[in-house]
């Protein structure tokens, strides 16, 4: 029932990492075993030059060095999950925020803490009506808008991250699709009308028990505007980006990855995981790990 | 805060739409018109020679005709979505789910349901400690398991859809990725040890709040054998694959995507809108018009 977790090499060096998934005999539960190959070049934002892209293998990763402290997630975080946990408490997490559920949200009724039958971890169960609580984690779904080569991001209103850029999103809702989630985060947070061309990328982070959809898309009309949760909304060249004034680390790796893309000339579909640096606070974008690089 | 829908064409003929996705100017919520063109070949299964993956459009959508009634959704439904409700209906679901939802889980008070400042939906917000109860959809993560030219399906042990064949797949849970989740869930049911390959399709269900994400995978060892969920496993050449005895939608779209993706020679990623038709039941898998494919 855990996670172990190998990584090797210094801790604000960057590299390249080999990632293999096991399932965890008899449990059914991941084994992730990590071991990183230092490579020479920066990551204080993507190399352009040591592309992950570029790499022959599909099954890539990349370790970012830790520094930059501003920053955090933009959505609540539903695990519960506190700031200097390390990767191998994965399953302590969901247990803890299993336990802050203190009553059925159907019957009112108090909830005991157990493992179900024929289930593996430990659930909120009311203990009138019988019912499980399940935690599920959550999709944050946006898009990055191409425009006479640039990008637009919004600088933020609100906290946390307030001042800093990042793209247009937000919790998916029940009764829409991603790609309509997209869509109304875009037009609710940069008043942009935008039609999607294609998915770009997934990316996961177990940590927080959130999960990014972010889609190319293009403007319909050259219009946009602050919504009330931006101050400044601005068109970007790839050269300009403020890779040293984004809000998330989701941002930081989406953008880089679509630059990468911009130069290797095709788009690919992404789907990595975003694994915080065991002891770092999650509001250091730059502190984590991207495994299991993959793409389509 | 409406989706309009028009579908144009017999009910149980085939046939691709054009799709546009509108946000629905003032109110930041998606307008979704669909229009169709009739196509002549049956889509009883997605047919090889009108292939959706061979248009020339990126903005693809299939519909098909509605027959056999069999099969349901393995997952609770997170909406509570009625078995007969119109597609326009949604926001209705969604306050419907909302109502269900009386009391404060963190401090057992009674919520009220109403709209909370600076949002636009309603929410139950606790009248004693103030917090809102958000929802929001759930990933259904699973594995297309290729080896020998086959893939591997489960018979279901279980209700929903006892009896019917299903790719290996389950609830993604806080504290894994999507990869680790569809790895889990494939030893879980199957007791295959894989690796994943490659990210394959994301596909939404909004009206019950689902998005399924299927990865495409190879086993590790030639070894696999029933779950406590399963009453048989089994490869599938593809000629041989048993379109009509799936158990989801979901499972239906991804393994005739992967015949078609292979008949074409490359795999993509696909993603996609999964709605069912208005006054169908969840149950009817073959119910439902496949929006806004998308690839990369």
């Amino acid at each position: 029932m855990h996670k172990a977790i190998q990584i090797l090499g210094g801790c604000c060096s960057s590299g390249f990492v080999s990632h293999r998934w096991k399932p965890h005999t008899g449990s059914g539960l991941p084994f992730v075993s990590i071991s990183a190959k230092p490579l020479s070049s920066s990551l204080s934002r993507l190399p352009s030059n040591s592309s992950l892209l570029a790499m022959s293998s599909a099954r890539l990763s990349s370790r970012f060095g830790a520094f930059r402290s501003r920053a955090g997630h933009s959505e609540s975080n539903p695990v519960g999950a506190s700031s200097s946990s390390s990767s191998s408490s994965v399953a302590v997490q969901a247990s803890g925020s299993v336990l802050k559920i203190n009553f059925c949200q159907w019957c009112g009724g108090p909830t005991k803490h157990e493992i179900p039958e024929g289930e593996e971890k430990i659930r909120a169960i009311c203990t009138v009506c019988g019912k499980i609580t399940y935690q599920n984690p959550k999709m944050v779904v946006g898009c990055l808008i191409e425009h006479d080569n640039k990008v637009l991001l919004c600088k933020r209103k609100i906290q946390p991250s307030y001042g800093l850029w990042t793209l247009p999103a937000g919790y998916m809702e029940i009764g829409e699709s991603a790609a309509e989630g997209a869509i109304r985060e875009t037009w609710e947070e940069a008043t942009a009308d935008v039609e999607i061309v294609s998915p770009f990328a997934q990316l996961d982070i177990p940590r927080i028990g959130q999960t990014y959809i972010i889609f190319l898309a293009k403007l319909k009309k050259p219009h946009f505007a602050p919504g009330p949760e931006s101050s400044e909304c601005q068109l970007f060249a790839l050269d300009d980006i403020p890779f040293n004034s984004l809000a998330f680390s989701s941002m930081l790796v989406t953008l880089n990855l679509y630059v990468e893309d911009v130069k290797a000339g095709r788009f690919k579909f992404h789907y990595g995981t975003i694994n915080k640096r065991p002891g770092t606070s999650p509001s250091d974008i730059h502190a984590f790990t991207l495994d299991g690089h993959l793409q389509s």
